[in-house]
């Protein structure tokens, strides 16, 4: 299905129906120019569309994959396939957190049912759904409490620079680094966004940019390498970015460039700002370095749309992460409140309160 | 004219014949993808080559508008032509130097010529013929002595990052950053290079990759936010980038990137070295931000060969160029040698001496 591009958009992700509804996603990979909508009536549709970005942002993923579980058929023995299910959604991306802590409580969910119980399928199902929307809706609350946190350290008539997309697409609603700046607007607040283009997929041009100018927040569209540049010749006020996965130590895993970003801004005095829900730690790591870094097709990088912007069989490396480490971020900011200085004490403080 | 890519390239800038001839380009904006030659027989076609970047790199520009004078038609005054060739190719791109510099000494010919000589004509479109010649030539000289000094710098088996083209596409011929490299390779050093793709226009994954791959030199193509990411990950021992314009003091303006680059470099203890030849100094500037810096169509961000990957209507800044504070920069490198530490007292006594 293809809409006119609209100022009320769809949500990112929604469950259509009941128990044996399905899930409905923005294609991301689409917009800005087209917004499609896919139907997933299977596992299969969603693990194809968490893969290849169509669903994307560290809680979207998670949400997605939760109801992925949800479509799993019963062939006589729902528990296994959504076992399988859930196994195979977790193979889809391997650097977020979200998507293994949101598929590890659909897994809670099937072990509290017995393997032999087939009588008990509508049950588990029922169950299944429950669970995928109350992770959904979770989520929806922790992007509210996430911006009502970060809109205490911005001031009105902040100039602000995000990278990637880290707003309502990539989360049940708000965002965690928009939903600070939509906080803000709501709060009455005017600010001015600089969005990286973020390559190689340009989710910063295609869907930061989209996002802010629904809601009308002043949006100038930048390459990556020009956002050191902006710092030095313009007055910014901080950077706020989302996180894939955040270790103990505060380090956080990111879309591909926010390290060099964080970089920048510590060389310019730029508070950076790190803002992501509590599912998004792994308190089991603690070095970011060991963090595991998904790599992408070379063709990403080379021949971007399908133009040749690189020689025929050069070499590519194309990661789709990296890591900031603690020491440049200034502060986290998650639904529980802020993380400030960046410490292991204080995140783990944060966490056992 | 399209020849099929082949090892033996033509040079990026040949004027073919004698005083009645022609220049004749490489489009650089059709490379990697097609070895195309523009034959310029009007200097309108220059000015466009020059404005669009099918001839791009500030020595290259030199010579070119260079060659572009040359190309003015008499209408019975070649003097007056020649001068009008002269003030209309300034015009094509405002920031690099050597385009100012070349004109100068295409105007200090002019300027020993008699306005009211029209017989000597002849004369006239000769000694034009020969400067242009002159400055093609030093160039190429240039190209080898910077290429000589700078491989004092770099060890065997040194990993190396560049922004943009500094190479033999960009000049004469060795070119001045990959110059050091094709150095040391001449020397024996084996090195391996990631070229930064260099948007908005894609320099480094088209031109640079390519004249590396021509030379066999590995090279690896990033995305312009990954470099941070390699000099934290691998082994980087230098970056080595070319300059647009450099000041008394050492601050170096080059394509927009260079600057966030070498933040990152510093962040990372990696020595950064721009290398340029002394025309590329303008002395008369201290301080770096005193360089304008030509804002490029934004067409070149929000659509890259046609796709829209921004929305409809939205905001974008395009800065063609950054500057690099003097504090930034290990060492200047040129055809007289290496400036090291970058200050104004060295940069001055560089070239007194």
């Amino acid at each position: 299905m293809t809409l006119a591009t609209t100022k009320i958009a769809p949500s990112a992700i929604q469950w259509m129906g009941e128990q044996d509804g399905h899930l409905q996603l923005i294609d991301q990979t689409l917009l800005p120019g087209n917004l499609r909508l896919i139907d997933c009536h299977d596992v299969q549709t969603v693990w194809e569309a968490i893969k290849m970005l169509r669903v994307r942002g560290a809680p979207a993923i998670g949400i997605a994959a939760a109801y992925g579980v949800c479509l799993a058929k019963s062939d006589g023995n729902l528990l296994h396939e959504a076992r399988q299910a859930a196994d195979y959604l977790a193979t889809s991306r391997p650097t977020a957190v979200n998507l293994f802590w949101a598929l590890d409580r659909m897994r809670s969910v099937l072990d509290r049912f017995n393997a032999d119980a087939t009588e008990d399928e509508s049950k588990l199902a029922s169950a299944l759904l429950a669970e995928a929307r109350a992770i959904h809706e979770e989520d929806r609350a922790m992007c509210h409490a996430i911006g009502k946190h970060g809109a205490t350290l911005i001031e009105d008539h902040s100039t602000l620079i995000t990278h990637c997309n880290a707003g309502g697409l990539a989360t049940a609603e708000y965002g965690t680094a928009l939903s600070v700046m939509f906080t803000c607007q709501d709060q009455g607040k005017n600010l001015k966004v600089f969005a990286d283009e973020t390559r190689p997929l340009w989710q910063g041009a295609r869907l930061t940019a989209w996002e802010l100018m629904q809601r009308e927040i002043p949006v100038t569209v930048i390459c990556d390498s020009m956002a050191a540049h902006v710092m030095k010749t313009q007055k910014v006020d901080a950077v706020i970015v989302g996180a894939d996965r955040i270790t103990a130590r505060g380090d956080a895993a990111n879309k591909i460039g926010t390290y060099g970003l964080a970089v920048c801004a510590k060389h310019h005095n730029v508070p950076f700002y790190v803002a992501a829900p509590s599912s998004t730690f792994d308190l089991a790591l603690i070095d970011g370095c060991d963090i595991p870094i998904e790599e992408r097709d070379h063709a990403e990088i080379t021949s971007p749309y399908g133009n040749i912007v690189a020689p025929a069989g050069v070499e590519a490396f194309n990661p789709a992460f990296d890591v900031t480490p603690a020491e440049l971020i200034t502060a986290l900011i998650t639904e529980r409140g802020v993380i400030q200085p960046v410490t292991e004490a204080k995140v783990r403080q944060h966490f056992s309160e």
